[in-house]
């Protein structure tokens, strides 16, 4: 089954949207076997929609469309489905129904622009929208079936999820190949190609290489009769060859794993950050039930909070200023004892775009403090992101990634990561 | 000058990576006068990539493709050039000796696969790569101009901004439409669209909506002879007709506007989170030069941590739990005093996927204190968007708007958000 995705919307033409929805359907239609072999973006105009629509119906079994369902006068998606299959727009009365109690229940008006959102192409099917206003639509056409859904994420995906999802995958035909991802932190991409040559050269098996900021997956891909079994030996060999640059695969993403292995101890975490103003406490509170390993955060952006409320020794600020080994150890011990958590996390750096009492940009300091022991330290070298005040982003997310890392790794009790100066730090520093 | 974008990667259809490339180009595109016409994510196979190139030039004239320029055998778009170009691909010497620099740099050995980002299609210009391995390429082609770059965003963003940038601002051409785009919180869509429709009505103006979780957007666009006096007619008027809805324009996010107010008042903030994990204080630092305004945090994860690090009264988080409106008020005011700081932004809520403590998931309350006042406390009413553990985020991010929007309304003395129940907390309450 192949799908092409279509999404209707100026603003994603001029980038102020960034195309999420793409993404989400490209998962969610291979996880059923089907497979998303374009996804074009078009503006809001009537003819280009449906040229679009046409087109990619030459080449696809079905098209999912997105955007350009709403009430105001530059949604054009319903319009453009009426014309390609050459039939009026009607007003549907249950829709219409439905979008009246919806306003009143929250005690809006009516406004009698939102009375598009009630128009279907005749003879089209209404796919019920739990989530919004504008239901989806399943018009056929010449070639295949078209499913046109809300622009609004979580819209979208609710009627993706409740019934375009199973209706594609009842339909579904041909071969499946079998796919894992395998993440990886600390570790360049170059080296991990090289390193897993040996996959790469088995028949039948195809590797890609998705790069994140500190992170790299690798996608493998196993084709023929045999793919879950070839994938399966596939997916053994690349994990002896790269051994702990490993973390996880497929959803397993770093925080997961992370709040995994303080669970399986019974342990929880309590983070103090500085350059990351937040980002490493707020990915440690991403998943549902973190409360259960993680404690909480102090953000000790200006450098008197850093021994205000963490304790770092005052005359070591001073000397060294708030970028230094030395702090990040005693952050991570301060905060695992103020915090009462068992492991304490940190990070101070310099995110830029200036320079920091002399340290560069990129310069970071990573440490954990863990139950009674000595803080361990890292230097991660992050290479920086051109200039401006565009570097701090990846930066940033740079330096979760390795805080992450390093507390997976110290959790694992496996070898900190290559790429990085490490050194341990002892807690008498702290005075 | 109309522009198409291609975008190569498996990984972009499978959905292991979203499309922020595409997002970025429409906007720096637009700002030289380009228009992005079209956006097509294609994968790495040869021949798709050649027929989308060249599908491309039939319609726009000039393409720029990213992705597919690095090390690996995944990587097909010098391939796909040169092919559609009818030339063979060489061996640069110059980009070969700086991939031996850069490896020797770094410690690195040079593997021999990275050797292929030494090749460009014969008779190809190089956009030269500051921030990383793989070059960019320039390769005319009958009906345009195509630009290779590689997909690492800040690889693209640097080359786009040093040479491509302004090889096509240099040659555009044809008249420019005015643009302005308004930023709003914490008004629904549609009630913005009815009260915006005296400038809808405008000869020559046009708008669209582009809303985000507790944010809209308005985009006018006006054309015409007088298109720049037109949009300031446009933009003024709906100014008027929107009122304090309307928090900033352009590039000007929530939290620069808030940033600037308080750097006009001297004054800093201190922010105390729980449901947000710390996404408040990420927001509030993501920008350079944050610290002149930004005091730090407290991440109060655990109830306990309410207590003990920010002086909410024990009894009353004993008698009504972490989510209360006087919990929040208490949090604003202890994070104010115990940081030094001159306001105090809390929020405390349920971002689910379960109930706490009898509250259902969405609830949120969202605190100010400022210097020597009561708090001020608002209770924002969140579409909950589904269920399951995918409501987090949308439910975090709405929750750090909604803050940042009280606070900037705190900052301007202008009415608290329609569409909240707000009330005074009487900071005895804290006890």
């Amino acid at each position: 089954m192949r799908v092409e995705l279509v999404t209707v919307g100026d603003e994603l033409l001029l980038g102020d949207t960034v195309n999420g929805n793409a993404a989400w359907l490209g998962q969610r239609l291979a996880e059923i076997g089907a497979e998303v072999t374009r996804s074009v973006v078009v503006g809001d105009e009537l003819d280009v929609i449906i040229e679009a629509v046409r087109a990619a119906l030459e080449r696809a079994d079905a098209v999912v469309i997105t955007g350009g369902l709403g009430p105001t006068y530059d949604d054009l998606t319903r319009d453009a489905l009426a014309e390609a299959a050459g039939v009026p727009l009607v007003r549907d009365p249950e829709l219409e129904d439905r979008l009246r109690a919806q306003a009143a229940r929250s005690g809006r008006e009516l406004v009698p622009m939102a009375l598009r959102m009630a128009e279907v192409p005749k003879g089209a099917g209404v796919l019920p929208n739990p989530a919004g206003s504008a239901a989806g639509l399943r018009v056929e056409l010449p070639g295949g079936v078209v499913y046109a859904l809300p622009g609004v994420p979580h819209e979208m995906r609710t009627i993706m999820t409740d019934t375009v999802l199973p209706e594609l995958a009842a339909g579904r035909t041909g071969v499946r190949a079998a796919r894992r991802t395998l993440r990886t932190a600390g570790i360049w991409e170059s080296v991990l190609a090289e390193r897993l040559a040996p996959v790469e050269a088995l028949e039948g098996v195809r590797l890609a290489y998705l790069p994140d900021p500190a992170e790299v997956r690798v996608r493998i891909t196993a084709t023929g009769p045999d793919a879950e079994a070839l994938l399966e030996h596939a997916g053994e060999l690349a994990r002896e060859l790269l051994g702990p640059a490993v973390y996880g695969q497929g959803e397993e993403s770093l925080d997961r794993v992370v709040h995994r292995l303080l669970a399986e101890r019974a342990a929880t975490v309590a983070v103090a950050e500085s350059l990351t103003g937040g980002l490493l406490g707020a990915e440690l509170t991403a998943m549902p039930g973190s409360s259960a390993t993680y404690a909480g955060g102090v953000i000790a952006y200006a450098t008197r909070l850093k021994h205000e409320l963490l304790g770092v020794p005052a005359d070591l600020l001073a000397a060294e200023g708030a970028v230094h080994p030395g702090v990040a150890a005693a952050m991570a011990a301060g905060v695992r004892d103020r915090l009462g958590a068992d492991y304490g996390l940190a990070v101070t750096g310099v995110a830029g775009p200036e320079p920091q009492g002399g340290r560069p940009v990129g310069t970071v300091f990573v440490a954990v403090a863990g139950p009674g022991s000595d803080p361990v330290v890292t230097a991660p070298r992050l290479p920086v992101p051109g200039t401006g005040g565009r570097v701090r982003a990846p930066i940033r997310r740079m330096t979760v990634v390795h805080a992450l890392d390093l507390l997976r790794r110290v959790l694992q009790g496996v070898e900190i990561e290559a790429g990085t100066d490490t050194g341990r730090q002892d807690r008498e520093d702290r005075g």
